[in-house]
Parts: structure tokens; C-alpha cells; sequence
């Protein structure tokens, strides 16, 4: 994908359409826990101007340019039909029945990826008359990481110590890096540049675990709910610290202090409670510590086979949560000595869908063009449709992204 | 350590000794979650022979020879009453005491390690007017491994399929080799030879861990009842599949079959089914696999930073339980492609203790010696004396090992 001009408008004001906005360019990422939506509304002039007036490159066909924005949206996957109905109402006008000038019944492709592109098939073209057109999940990430690592702004941060720093990429120095995708499961990837990669490496401890686990110890109704509950806790009256195997002391001799901890969940053991005897934030705290930090080790191992010294976390198991970031950083640091560093991307938990939105280019069906974007909205107007999307949306800080499709 | 003579008389017989015998030269190993213990207890003759007699060499001093056999058994660390109650009963008489001419009261030091050589050091002394003589535990791990790997025929296997298989380790060939312990927590541990090593990593996410959530997940009353329970369970009833992301079908670009795991209890995210409506045995299934599993994994990760093919597992978490042994051999297996081969010990529990009663020598404050051991009795007579050990010692594979200990 050739990357042209980086317009550097700003516009902040949140997104405003209805929900009768015409969209368009959409795609999807249907994992086995969460659909994330990615798509395309016209600024609200509506109107097609040439490239030639926007852009000082990268459109050579000098054709039509829509402006617009990429907005993001998510579902859980069990509420599937909540998702169709969200694009029903958008009255999706999809871009390879438009553009190629099939009837709407004849050929409407979406691009999706995940498990559930394979899954759901049939209910979409069902529901919705949609045919869903696979691309391959690992390739959809990449794709995705890359576009977001190279194309906007303050888009990668580190997390340590609470504070929170948005680091600048130099595009000479992105390859090779860690790509660690915490998803209900979780895939390592090692990206060489764009296209070029290989899953390294993975672990079936993810996002899935902490909520699945989660739910069956707590009361806890939603995922963010449990992510919320763990800010209160503490996972000292949980997890079984070195100090209290070692009566209080430190193990120095290997480096293990007396507030290490040395078995995640070790204090259960006792007979003497119950699941009912412990408070449902240090149970939520100890397992997102112990989850977290296994990623964290695995990551680091993984980017120390292949001398890799970036590791980007992304994937919706983060959902900029300050905790479980700053536990990844600091199992990455720890365990690196230093060495390599943690990162993490502000639309982490839809590389996968803008990976199959910018197949759209790739595959040409309808010699559609997505070009070189532009800045976020720092205002970070949410992902989510607040009447149509999930009611959880607001925790997330994946502000719309103004851009520039261009037609040719 | 010097190795001396290697005698291959078997006994054959079960351990008879009444709850009166006369034992000796007892170590433990004081762990969060478990107390471990080596005794040595004499033949019934009650004899001292001349080593000339027994050994052809490696008791050059050529002083007395006390025969017999080291014994093992195991508590809970929350019930050290009943340790201290089985020692007292045991009549121990005290090497230090003994040998060195002073009165029971006056330098009665018994060597242990683990935390709990420190934390209940005080206990000690106040019930039995014991000193603990503290041992570092990574030393004695290594001890301990050291020993049964050159000294006890048929203590290493493989196992893979169901299939057990003994293992002859060549002993020019032993080196280097990682050791993964697992008791409550998990040390990892590059051993290139006789105490020479390095704690190169581990995780918190061990026993201690399965047992803890185990408990709160289910109603089991111990340990041996979870892990006997996981035989019965079926883990994809709460497991998130590949398959199950996919529609049925495999992710064959990246290797991922339809039955691979994606995420542990990745299923227990529906909204349908709460903690009661899961069996505790598809439960205590998933959770055994999914820390088996990933210490698996950790475990591969770190043999091939250091280039070892070899990995010993020990620890109490594997009491000979095939189930979690298969796990992590086919983990080793699937993420090394081959490459690496997983290990397994029959007294994998009591590493820790052997390695702290081995240095009874190299303090030589008695001027102990250790001599050259022998073969385990193939009848596995078990390692809990059945009147005052825990209940559930029947479950393991620890015979006892018969023995000769020279003194100076």
C-alpha cells in the first residue's frame, strides 16, 4: 500500500450523525469474543471533491476524494444480531454494490477477518444480504499495526509508573517488532515490514481467561465491570508473596523481594475461606496481575529469540486500562532486565478490522483507494454509537479518525 | 560430592517400621503450600557395619556403616502441627546431638530449606528445641536433582501418550539440563553441573495456583481430590476453541487445529451459565491443562535461550498425575517442534529435602557422610508413614530408597 500525503487537519468536534448517516467502506473483525467494527462516514457537506485539490500525492489517478471519517465500534459476539441490526440502521450503501454497478442483491462484499468471518457467514448473508469477503486474520493485524504505526499521529505510547508518554515512531526504525495481540486468546507476531511476518508464537491465556474466570468467581456482569472492580483491590490477600513463605523476608539471592509474588491465587489454599470470604476486586486484581504478567513473560521471551527490543500490546483486553498496562510494562522490564520495552497503540483492539478495511485497496474489487489519513480527533469522540452500540463503549480511547478515501 | 560404590541389592519389602523406630538424619523442605521430609531410618538389625565390608570404595576414612533407608512424606504447611507431632513421634535422635558429644538440648540442628526454614524457625525451637539449620533453596533443589539423576537407577522417564518410559541418563552427559520445580510458585533453573547453576526464570502461575483457584472454583477438600477429579473432566466444555471461533473449522495457515485452545474458559464468558451449571471436574480439567500448559511453554521458552534439550520437571504439583505430565510433555513437544524433550522424576516432590539432607556432609558438622545409595525398591512402598502422614500420601510414587550412610 503506497502511503500518500498526511493531511494534518485537526477536527475535534465529537462525531455527530444520526443514526440515518449514510456509511460506507465498512469492515469487520468477528473474534470469538468481540465484533469490532470499523467503517466510513462523509463529512457532512457530502460532497466528492478531486484529489488534485487535496492531496499533493499518492492519488494518481487524479480521481474523486471522499472526506470523511473512520469511526470504531465494537459488539460482544454473542449479541451478534445487535451488530446487524447496527448496520442495518446505518443503511450501509456498500461500496461493491455502488461502485461496480451491480444491484444491491447482486454482489455486496464486506471485508471481515477473525474466526467469525468463517463462523457467521451464512446469518450475514441471511440477515443482511452480505456476502463476507475473508481475509486472513494475521495478515488483517499486521496490516492493521502497520497502518496505525505509520500513518497516525500519537497512536503508540508507553505506560510506566502511571504515566503515560506517546512516543514518536521514526518509520526508518518500525522493523522488526513484537506485535503481541491479546484478543480471548492471545497471538505473538513477529512483523518485519509490511507484509512480511510470522506468528511466532501465542499462549490460550488472554482476554477470554480473565473474563471467562472472572465471571465464575465474581458477580461481575460485563468485562468492564471486572476491569473496573480490580482499581479497588488488593491482590496481596490473594496471591501468595514471597514474604510469606520466607516469614516477611526477601529472597535476595535470586531477586525475588518480600512483595513478589510467588504463586498467583496461593492464599486460596487456606481452609479457612471460602469464595464467598473474599472481596470480588482482590480476587478481579490478582487475576488481571497474573494474566498480565504471564503475557508480559511470554512476550519477552518471545522478543528475546529473535533480538526484537519494541514489544506493541494491542487487542481489547487492554482497553487503555492503566493497570494492566503498567503490569505488562513492568513484567517486560523486569524480566528484560531494561532490555526491550513495552508499547501500546491507542486503537488497539481494532488492528484486525483496519486491517480488513485497507484490503479493500488490496484486493481492488472495485478499484477502491484508501489513502493517507490524517491525524485523530484529540477530542476522542468514541468509538461506539451510543443508541446503537454497546453500552460499555465510553471506557475506550479510540477517538474517530478524520481521513480521505480516494476513488479512482 | 564425591559418588561412591553404587550397591544393587533390592529390598523388596514395604516399609514395616512401627511409629517407635528409630530414625535419624531427617531434612525438610518448608514450602508455602507443602512440608517436605527426608529420614533416614536403620535396617531392623539395627547394626553398624564396617564399610570394608559393604563398599569397595568411596569411604576411605573406613569408620561405620549405618544401613537402611531414606524415607520421604509430606504435610501440609497450614498443618505443622502435625509435622512437629510426627517428628516427636519418631523419636528422632538427632545426629547433631548424637556424634558430636553434647547433650539433646544443647546443639540439636536439623538441616531445611525452603521459605519456611526462616518463618518457622521459632516453632522449632519452642516445640521440639530443634535449630533449623537453613539450607538456600535453589542449592538444595539442585542437590537433590543432582543426586537422583546420578545416583537412583530408574528415577528419570519420559511421558508421552500414556506411555511411562525410564530413561538411562548417560552421566557424561547429564550437563547442562534445565530443572523446572513446581511447588506453590515455579523456579526454573540452569544446572551445568554440581553446584553450578542459575535461577534463570520461573512463574507464579504454578501449583499453589491450581490449588487456589481450584478451591474457589469448586468444592474439592484437597488437592489429590481436584487433581483426581480432572481425570473425569472434559475441558472443552469451558475452554474457548479454535473450532470454536471458526465455525468448526481448523486455522490451518498458522497450524492451529479446530481442538487447539484458543482461550482457557474463554467459553465461561456466556452470559448463560454460571458457576453452578459447570461440572468441578470440566473445571479442575481446564485449569490443570491451562497451567500445565503454560508452564509448558515458559519452560521450552527458556531451554532454548540456553540451548538445553533436556528439561526435568519436579516439584509437588506433578505427583505422578499422567494427565499433567502429558500436558506439559506435549507442550514442550508442540512449541520446541521436537526439539526439546520433557523429563519427569519419581521422587520429583523431595528435591528440596534430599538436597538439604546432602548437606549434612558438605557442613560436615557431625562429619556425616553420605555415601553411595542404591536402588529404589520397585515395590513403591509409599513415602507418608500411613498412621501420622497426610491422608493422601498413597497417591504418590516416592519409595523409599535403600541406603547406606557412612561415618567418619
Amino acid at each position: 500500500m503506497e502511503i500518500g500525503n498526511l493531511e494534518n487537519h485537526v477536527q475535534s468536534e465529537p462525531m455527530e450523525e444520526s443514526s440515518q448517516a449514510q456509511i460506507s467502506h465498512l469492515a469487520l473483525d468477528i473474534g470469538g469474543s468481540l465484533i469490532k467494527l470499523v467503517y466510513f462516514s462523509q463529512n457532512s457537506d457530502g460532497g466528492c471533491s478531486k484529489s488534485s485539490v487535496q492531496v499533493s500525492n499518492g492519488n494518481e489517478g487524479g480521481g474523486p476524494v471522499l472526506e470523511g471519517k473512520l469511526h470504531f465500534a465494537k459488539f460482544e459476539t454473542a449479541k451478534i444480531h445487535d451488530c446487524i441490526d447496527f448496520i442495518q440502521s446505518k443503511q450501509l450503501r456498500i461500496t461493491g454494490c455502488q461502485h461496480n454497478g451491480a444491484s444491491a442483491n447482486e454482489k455486496c462484499v464486506i471485508k471481515a477477518t477473525g474466526g467469525g468471518a468463517y463462523k457467521f457467514a451464512d446469518l450475514f448473508k441471511e440477515k443482511l444480504g452480505i456476502c463476507l469477503g475473508k481475509e486472513d486474520e494475521m495478515d488483517s493485524l499486521v496490516a492493521g499495526a502497520n497502518f496505525l504505526l505509520k500513518s497516525v499521529h500519537d497512536e503508540a505510547f508507553t505506560y510506566m509508573d502511571g504515566q503515560k508518554e506517546f512516543a514518536q515512531i521514526d518509520q526508518e526504525d518500525l522493523y522488526p517488532y513484537l506485535l503481541v495481540n491479546i484478543g480471548s486468546g492471545v497471538s505473538m507476531i513477529k512483523v518485519d515490514g509490511p507484509g512480511k511476518f510470522e506468528r511466532v508464537s501465542g499462549t490460550n491465556v488472554g482476554g477470554g481467561t480473565f473474563w471467562g474466570l472472572g465471571r465464575l468467581l465474581t458477580k461481575c456482569k460485563s468485562f468492564d465491570e471486572l476491569l473496573e472492580l480490580s482499581h479497588r483491590g488488593n491482590n496481596r490477600v490473594v496471591d501468595m508473596l514471597v514474604g510469606d513463605i520466607y516469614g516477611g523476608t526477601d529472597y535476595k539471592k535470586i531477586g525475588l523481594s518480600s512483595t513478589a509474588i510467588a504463586s498467583s491465587f496461593g492464599k486460596a489454599i487456606s481452609d479457612n475461606k471460602e469464595l464467598e470470604d473474599y472481596k470480588p476486586e482482590d480476587i478481579s486484581r490478582s487475576l488481571l496481575r497474573m494474566i498480565s504478567n504471564n503475557i508480559g513473560q511470554i512476550s519477552y521471551l518471545n522478543a528475546l529469540r529473535f533480538g526484537l527490543k519494541r514489544i506493541f500490546f494491542a487487542g481489547f483486553f487492554l482497553r487503555g486500562h492503566a493497570y494492566t498496562m503498567d503490569t505488562i510494562a513492568v513484567a517486560v522490564h523486569f524480566w528484560s532486565k531494561g532490555e526491550a520495552k513495552a508499547m501500546f497503540l491507542r486503537h488497539e483492539g481494532f488492528l484486525g478490522a483496519l486491517g480488513a478495511f485497507m484490503s479493500y485497496e488490496k484486493h481492488g474489487f472495485d478499484n477502491l483507494m484508501v489513502h493517507q489519513l490524517v491525524q485523530q480527533s484529540p477530542s476522542a469522540s468514541h468509538g461506539g454509537d451510543k443508541t446503537h452500540g454497546p453500552a460499555d463503549s465510553e471506557l475506550n480511547d479510540n477517538p474517530s479518525i478524520n481521513c480521505s478515501i480516494y476513488l479512482s
